[in-house]
């Protein structure tokens, strides 16, 4: 009795179909989506385990994975079953085992794709700093908890050596200084996969707009910590078309604040690995404005950006022109409407 | 008769309810978001009306956004009404105007939240650097007819003077040595939203998993330039759990390439806007071991890295030593399966 | 033996946590998310099966949907377990059932929400106009199979009828009077991407269901303007399929209203860009039933739909008698569990 109940309390299946923008041109499924089913599997599994006995409500948070080898590429179309088990449980941890097979439903075949082994904790809902105690689990033999307790050993002394290693990294910081143009600057890359595209293979351009977007808007964070808002976007140009499987490489940079807004340089450059012959080139740039927000919705005032270079004095220049131009087209705008 | 054609042949709208992941933590929506609407909105349009002759088949790409004003912020819950109209036709460009209405469903009001301009091209489906003809609309108005070109020809200008400086931009180029560790280097900023979290507020450790294998794979394909896959992944220690509307930045660097593999190391630093008392900090760092795989899933020689600076010669050796440990720890695996 | 072999086949189970953009502002999971899920159980599950035997290889098509009813809300944060199990065979069709529970995983609490039944047919993927048969399963009992049989008959019968039906709609003008059929009309338009399709390039049947289910609930939300949750679906036959890169119109209109419910009526029209050689056609339609929830999630008072032609009329009465029929089809299962 005991054993079947912790087997029905122990297990899990996700299953799901893998679709065009799990994988990527050649049509085999990245890593990633299949370690985030992963996780997905490993925490509901846990989450459900640390709250089986009554007591304060908790959620199960990843502490670590083991090494994790991909033994067989998977494809799209096929269907991957992520199955996770708990195969250990210590005072304050939770060791779940994770199995992804991937089933080619046309022709029947399966094949075992991965496997996995997470480590959590359970932290309480009300005070998320706190860790609360595991309900243990039931063992079919005697040795399955022998075993477990030795990776359990093995893998806490490894977490230590990484604890002090991760504490004393010095982060690089580009620009300690903040309100600094180097401070805020920004980018990202971006893979261009199946629903960024037409059915032709070509980026949309809204999704170049959105990444700029959100490029301009991490910018403005970073400079004044606040809610901040896309007030405009000057005129964009897109030159060339970008096709499916390209890198986006989007940069953003501060180059002149007013009292109230910001204005952001974004640029898109375009890696083509699809096509060799063709090297990285400039895609688009634009120049965004940002304001913040308080709670009612009513701006507040910007930090004063800190210029360091001749180059940005003459950035700042400039972006204080397109300012007070469109200050007065504003004005004249409105002395039309109501005359 | 021709006006109504017009009317319903070049109109269009688009409606969507603005979900938590196209918002911001304060629930305004993303300007990129709308973007991105808008642009949906345009290309619909435009490819409609360019194929509405009989003729080659074709679809729209975007050249040319205009200025766009954000009046109003739209929150989560609110529904977004982009409608598109063809405003004005030239040879080979289409215009298409844009109004954003953000409508609050439960109190009924309604407010203009964007206008829009944008200049779509008509490109072959056979041969997309083939420009074709766009078909002419009716206006119901001459002056409609003659606004419509100055605005072409403005834009026209405005399209030229970019290009010419886009085609002269000189990219900064790190290191433009190929297979250096400096020319593969890669890093992506993310932004944890909704989506990404647990209902306490944390990111799942998937999702930093999924963006991890992300930068690598980046890495990977700009080392070797063909089609790679996630072979294997080091332990993942995750020490500090991460905060909804916190932003990622996710790096990668070639560390060391066997003959049929590549190891890059990726690194994950938080920036915590949200808790204005806690600075960067590192949440975790792993080695993905990339393969190259041809057509028929086969692995393909890597391309030796170049090694520039005495700290990569040291991390390629340290490399060389995690890749000799678990070929042996696979050999002793198989060994022990055979006997 | 024969028995073991027909469950293991023919059972799957998808199990996901509900995040924030599958669900209302009130935290209520759509219809059309679970919808969804319950259309990618039942397509994995009858393509898995078709193709059992050897012979040429196919997808399963959704044909049909039968009346579904929610029977309780589900929320953010708990688990989705979609299972699915093939109940009947004909020579060309499969039925699918599928049960979905929510799972607190917190509180470990479990309840039904759904209950639906499908029906696929199995295409040639070499020539998706060609119907192929179907492996018969086994039947633990000999009235499993008469059972079947006369579900069968029923539906195939409605598939004919509505075959019939499809008819062309004009969508009447917009009306500003509170509580009109034209004051909450809603229609969006979607472009079916990569994503939202098979490995062959068709729509699955659940995202036609999703989008119907958005827009049904934008129109319950207009009228009421509370926090609204679907109540159930009428039976959707599909006739066409629908190819990647069409665009799909979903219209809704409030169609009856009792005291405590809603029904809205919904359209869905395709422009299958991609093919010349087609013009726009109805792909489905379909009564939703909504019903406005207070926030102890009690059913709140509907306004009266405020009738205005005679078409509206007509409309009313006949939801009126779909509303009194599935109200006595109630009674009667409620009186035979209770005796």
């Amino acid at each position: 009795m005991a054993v079947r109940k912790t087997l029905s309390m122990a297990a899990i299946q996700i299953s799901r179909i893998m679709r065009p923008d799990d994988a990527n041109i050649a049509g085999n499924v990245h890593g990633g989506t299949i370690l985030k089913m992963i996780e997905e599997a490993g925490g509901i599994i846990s989450t459900r385990h640390c709250n089986s006995k009554s007591g304060e409500r908790c959620f199960a948070a990843l502490a670590r994975v083991e090494r994790t080898d991909f033994v067989s590429p998977m494809s799209i179309g096929e269907v991957a079953h992520v199955s996770a088990e708990i195969t250990y449980t210590s005072k304050h941890s939770v060791e779940v085992q994770v199995n992804v097979m991937a089933e080619n439903i046309l022709t029947g075949a399966k094949k075992l794709t991965n496997r996995a082994t997470l480590w959590y904790v359970a932290l309480s809902l009300k005070n998320v700093d706190k860790i609360l105690e595991v309900p243990p689990i039931t063992y079919e033999r005697k040795e399955q908890e022998e075993e477990g307790k030795k990776r359990y050993e093995a893998q806490k002394l490894e977490r230590l050596e990484t604890k002090h290693k991760v504490d004393n990294v010095i982060l690089p910081i580009v620009n300690p200084e903040p309100h600094t143009v180097g401070y805020s600057q920004s980018s990202l890359i971006h893979l261009v996969g199946p629903s960024d595209c037409t059915p032709h293979g070509f980026a949309h351009g809204g999704v170049t707009m959105k990444a700029m977007d959100e490029v301009a808007g991490i910018v403005a964070a970073r400079h004044c910590k606040t809610n901040i808002v896309t007030a405009s976007v000057d005129a964009i140009n897109f030159h060339r078309k970008i096709k499916k499987g390209s890198v986006l490489t989007v940069s953003g940079r501060l180059t002149f604040t007013s009292n109230k807004s910001m204005e952001i340089e974004v640029f898109v450059d375009v890696d083509p690995f699809v096509d060799d012959t063709q090297g990285r080139y400039r895609a688009a740039s634009a120049f965004f404005t940002f304001v913040s927000l308080n709670k009612e919705a009513k701006p507040l005032p910007v930090p004063q950006v800190v210029l360091k270079s001749e180059e940005e004095k003459k950035r700042f220049e400039e972006g204080k022109g397109r300012y007070l131009q469109s200050k007065a087209k504003r004005q004249t705008e409105m002395n039309s409407l109501t005359q």
